[in-house]
């Protein structure tokens, strides 16, 4: 999935961790990322947040599609910090899974706090 | 703002219009914002909703920091499609602000709905 | 479905208008409905919101079920206060549809904004 | 806080801890909580959950005014059930607070989500 996702390459995304409904992803803040306040656009949490759900919705095999996706924004972010997004299953049903995404900064503040839907659709993307 | 604003220049947004309260971005979906199924990542309309939001909210002279956002993404987006997004105040009261922003792509189809809520500080960002 | 649910009858929830994708309810908020700062419990906003968009959601015949809800609390409400929540459909896909619900007080100001998707089901529920 | 709180005891809700930044409250389901298909009204899970976030948040000592909430119906629930909800602090900063509530039936099935943000002001409420 990775090597065919431009954005998370742009991101500078690395995957310390993935499977069937969890993922653990990283990646460095650089000076591209930052809004006009000189602080991380509030799109790089996010976008971090939404692939960690990617990876761990669409662990299970079937195509996962977000579609309802919430974010709080607890402690700015600087250029050069390094960000940890943690994904868990919440529920895994029939027709929708829903997950909690944690965004963490190196000295363990709660960045952001993520919380996505996915529409599970009887197709599969292996 | 514009000019000090990194991430929004690497998206390539053109802002057709910013007011107190409202404004109306615009952008075009590079081959490096897709994800690895083909389409736009999820957190490019959030971004474009986001700056959109940061546009309208910090039009009014206070600096406005967004604390709880969220989006629904209604159709997917492919490449060199031509975003629009459109912020709406909802209140601008003493201490937090809400915002609607839809984003339309060129044909009309509302793409993604966002909601956002800022606080409202007491100083200012001019 | 009004004469039905018993929950929406406790609230004294009056339907001024009902439609496919549409609808208005009002409701007065009595001293029962109070929290302990003497003001109208937030799930009160909420169940009318929440009221308005079944009604509106399964205007069009097929089953929706309400996934995804977000309430924005704007202006306290007071015990005598009549509130009116008008939902308006945003999209209604194959498998989702997207409303906002906007609640007003007598004076007109926005007490609450909600909203909220539901997943429609292949089964009629007239 | 309890005895002071009208719409927690019409609910019937049951303190079984509260502290500063967590509560526990439980509530069983009765035939005026159902709506028009037969289960409990979405307001229903919502309300349990918003006063479990309403002792956490209080528990501090400041007024902690709920004013971005999000709930995902995951699970059915039917009359006679006994839903608890479990309220987690997940940030306490100067001016905001972040939760987490858990709503469980009696068999442990997760039956909503919710995330609420509440604004803390510098008034005590005790």
């Amino acid at each position: 999935m990775m090597e065919n996702d431009p954005f998370s390459r742009w991101l500078g995304i690395e995957v310390l961790e993935a499977g069937a409904g969890s993922s653990r992803l990283s990646m460095r803040v650089r000076e591209e990322m930052l809004n006009g306040f000189g602080i991380a656009h509030g799109a790089i949490a996010f976008a971090l947040a939404d692939s960690a759900l990617a990876f761990a919705s669409n662990g299970h095999g079937n195509h996962a599609l977000s579609i309802d996706c919430t974010i709080n924004h607890l402690i700015p972010v600087k250029e050069g910090e390094v960000l940890v997004a943690t994904a868990r299953q919440q529920t895994h049903g029939k027709s929708h899974g829903l997950y909690l995404v944690e965004v963490h900064n190196a000295s363990g503040g709660l960045v952001a706090m993520f919380k996505g839907m996915v529409y599970l659709k009887a197709s599969s993307w292996k």
